[in-house]
């Protein structure tokens, strides 16, 4: 068995790094009309309430993974406000 | 003062339905060249491990929106693997 904490980390891990090759690949194509904003702005904001949830009960991996992505979707967010337009 | 209980309901719904207005967009435009394959995997693994974490921990919005987020992504992952080809 292994401790929750540790498949929180793992599933955060996981999660979280997903947004890497998803902004890799919209800078490297330098267009994210496909991308919908309504999706980067929901995510954004479920992420923030998420990090506060974590805050409340003290999840350290619901924290720690959902501050990061709170980065890495307005990083997305972004990107999408720079290269949404169809191309 | 609003219980952990609904604010990780509210952090879940904003969470889980911003792939909807995502998943329209794909289906409409019939093209998720943008998308990244290693997104939707890696967020679909986040996500699972996520709904284990929750069962652990008996965490009943971690349970029900990841439950939903997984199909969700799921679906985004198939729409991926069928509108994926450059357009």
């Amino acid at each position: 068995m292994i401790s929750a904490e540790l498949l929180g980390f793992i599933a955060g891990a996981l999660a979280t790094s997903s947004t890497i090759p998803q902004l890799v690949r919209i800078f490297r194509l330098k267009s994210a009309y496909e991308i919908s904003t309504a999706f980067t702005i929901l995510l954004l904001s479920g992420i923030s309430l998420w990090l506060v949830y974590g805050l409340y009960l003290s999840l350290t991996p619901v924290i720690i993974w959902n501050a990061i992505g709170a980065g890495c979707v307005a990083t997305l967010l972004f990107a999408k406000l720079k290269y949404g337009r169809k191309p």
